[in-house]
């Protein structure tokens, strides 16, 4: 049984019967759940297409609420055992270690880019990240070196044995991002962006989907499920900060998701704190605090000229401040027994 | 001067001396505002390429505050005049007078589609709505009639002489939106989709820019900034809920950002109160309600029968439930002197 | 039936049997609603006692709603006419008409208080409003006459036939308010102030109940049920904007909160543009959209002076703006059929 | 400087002149900060006592902001060490170790209380906490045992020497909170009750401040300041998770709040995971999190029979999950060498 329906007061039985009728000539299967004095009905069948709202288009209908998730491909009740992700050089999401993807906001230039890769090597990181295609709020702003950075970001992975990751922002430039990319990027403000969604169902590479600013713990789960019926299984899940009324930081981190996703779904799930709290003398505590939690990975900006970076200065850490941080969560790490790649 | 910079107290005369070398050198002059006690400067030029969040990434800078809006073709400040944008067949936004559009969420079949148009135009109603590419919060449910569904309302509207609005979720389908709409839609979803912001730009036709779940107002003006800059000066805004804790209603209808909008821009705004509400005994009053606070146009959805709406049903109105209300809508425009189209 | 509650799966049939029995131990029965692949129960009894809480606290639970509203005395369900209120002055809330309250936020002097009090008296104003002991966000702000104010007010009101409403923060000044009011008001900070609540059952004066800044309608509800359930059951709502991410207005008016009131509750209820929008410029249109709505009455701060009010001088209004406005609000009035007092 | 003031375009001189003599004549002095294009002032003075708002009710003001914060107490940039707080037994808040607090929701009977308080101290826990006066949702439910319940818990606390801490609700129960407390809580819903924070700057015991369900961590911090502001500067800040429209958690624990307050402030800051979650299974990841991010304590919801517990029990750990818990939570304070007492 998934959905409840509680019918308004005084309603004649004609109506119901007929009620009754339009759900069942749906394909669904009402059962007389109610009391002596509330008419209610529990619904049986694939609920999925199903959905509150269009029950409650009834005028008869008081109150309707789901008792199941909406997902299923996603939901830990339909695929009890974590789902694990491997890249080609060895990085893995869902295990029982954790993984460390850092790099610049923007890929800005070829010196840049390997500067910090080369950087990043050295501690050894096995997930670079950098973004080609901007999505900015400005349409004055950078928007990115586009195809070009891609290309740059994959060379430099091949250099370093980097696996590495990038927003997409277009479902036409799939085949581009399959060909240099090993963890397509779906960033928070295209979450429900369900043609891009569709699309990635038949990328060939893992998705990492992050949570849109407004978007609940169901909403997100339900746009892993896009990807997943349309054939991609490989979906791993970001929180980046939510949208509130406190403005100090720039979204406030919702550490709670890890734990929620956790138990409602086997998919993996990181936290980036550079979103989240967007500033750069915060990340360490907010890393440590998201290895602490449980979160399968970290998703951290880093720079080696945070003042004249095109895009994220403000939340991007310098490389000394990285080297501390590093030599902190792998204490941790090593404490609470889930090593850090 | 439009940034506001404050520095860290107990900051080396050399660290300043190298800031204020660096911003300069971006091509900003900085005017020393400061007092005994705090170093602060202005900064003059066009900061509409400069960040508060660049600032931000300095470590001797304490905060930084943005003191003039950074759009400027959407700002009233750059235009005093209210846009005016008038239809094919008359019906005209941002004057004296209001606009009704009304239809189904979605565009189901020839005659679905023509019964509701044939009843909207015995209604006056100048603009019909109705969805064929849908963004679906379910992968499982009803994705729209597609391409085929566009041309259906086409037709329908040359059949009535009514003007035609609908969504676009790829620009791709651009071309095809020039042909068979006469304002598309951008949805709440898509509201921070850049690239499509961008490609729209180079539309024929006027765009309805739907304030996204949790956008600002000024995040809802800059997205009318992109695709002012890139070219199409003729944006309609449209209020339609945003996200709150309050779970009553779908959405919060935010009726103060008509106010806001006409105070920083030139722009028209309408509101869509079924998407806010999510429920249809509402929509009547919050219609009253939005033309009272001086909306621009409204958009309601309507349907022959909406129990058997393959979306949105909770929230669209019978024929004879918006026949009353057009009826109390026309006697409120006469008393505040501003005829509903 | 008003609880419904979800077992986990696999879970064995003794400790369904333990569980059943702790729940009818606390006198409620439980009727088996369940179907094949899951096993739920509907809680029949007096559920106001129960809370969805109470049962998730058991391992065995997988999921509890609630399908009926917590409160009782408050509801519409239980209540089906309009609770009328009546001042001794004739203004009425909850009828077929709507009343202005209108005052300066604070008292500030005999003088301040006298001036806008024969302003507002020659506008047909019923209602004056003016606060005496004052919450402020910081320590370091007027915070009032106190009881010298709470005099002032009262002989004013006597002076002009005006009713008077001020706002109360302790329960030790029940007695005062009950000599010096008419209504005594319950401000937003203390919505939740669960003991003061209480107290105010005892009043012999309605009570003027403000939505917290992120009070649910349902919460908002069950303060008033408190003051009901102790006995007294004048109490009128006053929606004031609650908190949300938008900055531009001080809150976000939440005008649909009338219409969801009045759904739920048969108790009337007025709009506070003032604190919802916090700027003097969009007072009026509020204050329209506020009336078109179908709201019980308005309350406004109106000023002499705004320029140096001791506080909120930002939203209130100056005699020639309240003019024009209330010009504006009876033409509307008259076209909607209900006059405003 | 604290703020500046950003004048509308085309304001006359004279309108000008009149302006700056009436800030001046408040005792503050402007000093002219504007360009060519636009007349801007920076205030100097006090501007404690200047609000923002007030100088936005001036019709010739376009904008003002704040650059400084409103308190000064509670501020860090006026107290630069951190404020230690050490209680009877020795328990300290603040210096280089973490503070675990634990007990039931609320006092139910001396055995409960007895039972949990035994347990407690073999885990070594030096702070019991135990509610008396009970802020509850409903009306219909418990209300705490008052006074006699508060007794209890001084008697408990003796027996086991263990400091105790437990909620006020009332500033007419102050003398006896002094008494028989060793902190005195003020809860979410009165983190803004002004008249009672005056009150308890007067207390002769730390207090305890919760984060108001939605305060801005300057507002909480501001009613920090009303205690100090009032003569008593021991104040414990306690984040308690914040109301957003995620529902999935029954509140959004903020985490970095902790990092903000050690930014804002120099008063210690613990995490309550119990109200955050509202869930049993996700306090131990919560608490580890909350330390590895450096919050100055954990207060953690601990009951002998969750499932019979009179308030809370959803979110109680039973006596073994909290010993597990424990261990946990030594083992991660050894790492990041931050002992928890």
């Amino acid at each position: 049984m998934t959905l409840i329906i509680k019918l308004k007061k005084d309603v004649s039985n004609e109506a119901i019967e007929t009620f009754k009728q339009a759900i069942e000539a749906k394909g669904f299967t009402l059962k007389d759940i109610g009391s002596e004095e509330t008419t209610m009905f529990g619904v049986l069948g694939d609920t999925k297409t199903l959905d509150v709202r269009d029950v409650l288009a009834y005028e008869i209908v008081s109150d309707a609420v789901r008792i199941q998730s909406p997902f299923k491909e996603a939901s830990r009740s339909f695929h009890k055992e974590n789902t694990v992700i491997t890249l080609k050089n060895g990085a893995t999401f869902g295990n029982d270690e954790s993984v460390m993807i850092a790099g610049p906001c923007s890929i800005e230039s070829h010196t840049q880019l390997d500067t910090i890769a080369a950087y990043l090597s050295t501690q050894g990181v096995k997930v670079l990240r950098g973004g080609a295609f901007k999505p900015r709020t400005s349409p004055y702003s950078f928007q990115g070196l586009g195809l070009e950075g891609l290309k740059m970001l994959y060379n430099t992975g091949q250099k370093y044995n980097m696996a590495v990751i990038s927003e997409i922002m277009n479902k036409e430039d799939l085949d581009t991002f399959n060909t240099y990319t090993d963890i397509i990027q779906v960033g928070a403000r295209n979450m429900a962006n369900f043609d891009l969604l569709k699309a990635l169902g038949k990328a060939k590479k893992p998705i990492m989907l992050k949570r849109g600013l407004s978007a609940t713990i169901e909403e997100w789960l339900m746009s892993a499920e896009y990807i997943m019926a349309h054939g991609n299984h490989e979906v791993i899940l970001a929180e980046r900060g939510i949208r509130t009324f406190e403005t100090y930081t720039r979204n406030t981190l919702d550490i709670s998701a890890v734990l929620a996703v956790k138990e409602l779904s086997h998919l993996p799930v990181i936290i980036d704190p550079s979103h989240a709290a967007g500033k750069y003398s915060m990340i360490e505590k907010l890393s440590l605090a998201a290895l602490a939690v449980g979160a399968d990975g970290l998703m951290v900006e880093v720079h080696n000229d945070p003042e004249n970076a095109l895009s994220d200065g403000a939340q991007s850490l310098k490389f000394d401040r990285f080297s501390d941080m590093m030599q902190n969560l792998k204490t941790l790490s090593h404490a609470i027994k889930r090593p850090l790649q």
